[in-house]
């Protein structure tokens, strides 16, 4: 095992010793790496008395080690990956967690809120990519037909301007999200609080599938992770400090999804409300949110959640974006038509030519040129985006 | 004619010859009195141009004073009263829209917000008192449902806790709200843009006549006065200004009802707003002024609203009422009794001694007094408040 594999194990074994957000742990990784941090609790040299009694907990179950080892066997058989923050895909923007301390704690759960060590992905987009102009949508499971309206409508339109749509892949709000962006053909990420080979609940399967097809399944737990209770609340901080802004929209009192709007008020995230009528239970946590804090923006529709996040994705879009892009080497025309291209599915050249406004000749050409940039595929009925390069893993 | 007499005279006058609330016309009574006020204007001494020819084209129609003579006449035959700041019933916080200035005025109309020179009453409540805890419930006239349900609720809750109820007597949320509090036996104010005598739309000639009877119909228009468009957001800047705060329940964009809360918040008053379904027209314009205004705070019903208009009412009560009550004189047991009686009707008195805590032949005793107090009047189905005194006028 070299080095960099060493690293990626202690990292899932640490995740398994102590659940993630755990702060202390992710401190001491920070300090000493995460090989150092996992030698150190395993020889029963926790700086805190509770954490040396859940490690030693573990450890009667387990070998830590032998546990990670068989998750990453495990994930590779299911096409699953481990992304970690030495991966090009990291999702960097989940380091803001660092600052996330929620005010009146009570529960352990709510003080714990350090970044993730590390992602459990199914899907091909690069976690980072997927993650940079996203936008997460939660609300109630026992939502209304109101709220799954208004969430559908937000998770298509979101996708229709190419924003990533994230969600926590529960029935109601969060099905109806993922559902509106699919239906867009747009990517949507599912953050679990269970094994991504297992995605919770049941009855959302066939939506699972469609979201591993497209978009991207993730989690922290390792394949084979129950969705225990404290799980969806310490995900529920990955959803608010991994996107650029929440959207709750239905949420009864005190919901999870309110707790997500929190956490993304206090990591400096833009959280936004969806109101309703106040005759409805399923509204009471949405506008008690509005209520409680100046600094959730009521918004009605799509064109609202835009104008809270776009400046800050127009702000990050350069910085991260800019210089790995190849379209940048292209001009004008083969641009357009890769813009025009799809997110899903193949179109045909006249269509596309027509939609990219580009002459049919000129479309021809610049797609065989996409096509040997491995930027295009040419398919029976027509050209779709070729599938996302498999994401580099960092040294 | 009396000095008295003559200046209640100029204050309609003055009225008819520029609309209310025209700030010079304020500022010269406030400096020099309205007889002296009216002599200047008629003797073709206005300061401004377009004020000047404004009274020359109402002269050209009519005298002023016979004008104003002849509408007090047929007040005093319709039984309607004219309030001035001479009266102690005058609701002073009215004086608080001096200060009132509406940002980016296109129309005259908005930049003339000063304060009414008199009020036309119908009802027998002294006009101060009635609005002194007084919350206003407004909102669009081609209210759904849901909007008409949410203001019923609102104007019952509110007159059950014995705050009056104050709106326009429009069709939809108006009369909703006065509904909900003429059902809860309460206090409910309708502010006019016309006549008491011919209060608009006809269609609720049978509310007004309910208000009437139990409320007060209220108007800085002489009886006879139409309706005309910008007479009703002449008229908002008293609902606005005269309530402790104003609560919008459904109002389309820019509507009336948006108006009436933007004159709230520039006065200083609490402005609240009821949210609805994003998918409903009819709270659009709700939606806005809580994403326009931080300081309109969303209420989602009467709980909140107490919350907001509460602590001030608190405040003021003993300001303004404290020691001309009679009631401080009374021992607990009668003011309970007195409490128990139903705001409107009569009520036998074994269910008033049950409701009052209070045995029956004490109840009895205690009630004796009472009508000797002229606080209570027997009736053949039981006791029931008095009427209040005649108000009395200043000198």
């Amino acid at each position: 095992m070299n080095a960099d594999e060493e690293s990626r194990l202690a990292r899932v074994a640490l995740t398994w010793l102590a659940e993630p957000g755990t702060r202390v742990v992710h401190q001491l990784v920070e300090r000493h790496g995460p090989v150092a941090t996992l030698d150190l609790l395993l020889d029963g040299g926790s700086p805190d008395g509770w954490l040396h009694s859940t490690v030693a907990a573990r450890s009667a179950v387990g070998d830590a080690r032998a546990v990670a080892a068989e998750a990453l066997e495990r994930a590779e058989r299911l096409g699953a990956r481990l992304v970690t923050p030495d991966d090009d895909e990291w999702p960097t923007r989940v380091g803001g967690l660092t600052t996330l301390r929620l005010p009146d704690v009570t529960r352990r759960v709510d003080g714990e809120t350090a970044p993730p060590l590390c992602f459990w992905v199914r899907g091909s987009w690069p976690l980072g990519e997927a993650l940079e102009r996203s936008v997460a949508v939660v609300g109630a499971r026992a939502a209304t037909g109101y709220g799954q309206h208004v969430a559908t409508e937000l998770g298509y339109g979101l996708a229709e301007r190419d924003w990533t749509v994230v969600s926590g892949g529960a029935f109601g709000i969060d099905a109806a999200a993922h559902r509106g962006a699919l239906t867009a053909g747009g990517l949507t990420v599912a953050v679990l609080a269970c094994g991504v080979d297992r995605p919770y609940p049941m009855g959302n399967t066939a939506l699972f599938d469609r979201i591993a097809d497209t978009g991207l399944l993730v989690s922290e737990w390792p394949p084979g992770a129950e969705p225990l209770r404290p799980r969806f609340l310490i995900r529920n901080r990955v959803i608010a400090g991994g996107t650029l802004g929440t959207v709750v929209v239905e949420a009864s009192a005190r919901s999870g999804a309110t707790q997500t709007a929190r956490r993304a008020i206090y990591t400096g995230r833009v959280a936004m409300v969806v109101p309703g009528p106040v005759t409805s239970a399923m509204s009471v946590g949405a506008h008690e949110l509005l209520r409680e804090f100046p600094k959730a923006r009521l918004v009605t529709g799509v064109a609202h959640v835009l104008e809270e996040v776009g400046r800050i994705g127009a702000d990050l879009a350069p910085l991260s974006r800019g210089p790995q892009r190849p379209t940048d080497a292209l001009d004008d025309d083969a641009r357009s038509l890769l813009e025009a291209l799809p997110r899903r599915g193949a179109m045909g050249v006249d269509r596309l030519a027509g939609r990219a406004g580009v002459d049919v000749r000129t479309a021809l050409r610049k797609l065989s040129l996409l096509e040997e940039l491995s930027m295009v595929v040419r398919r029976d009925d027509g050209y779709a985006l070729a599938p996302p390069a498999t994401p580099r893993r960092g040294t």
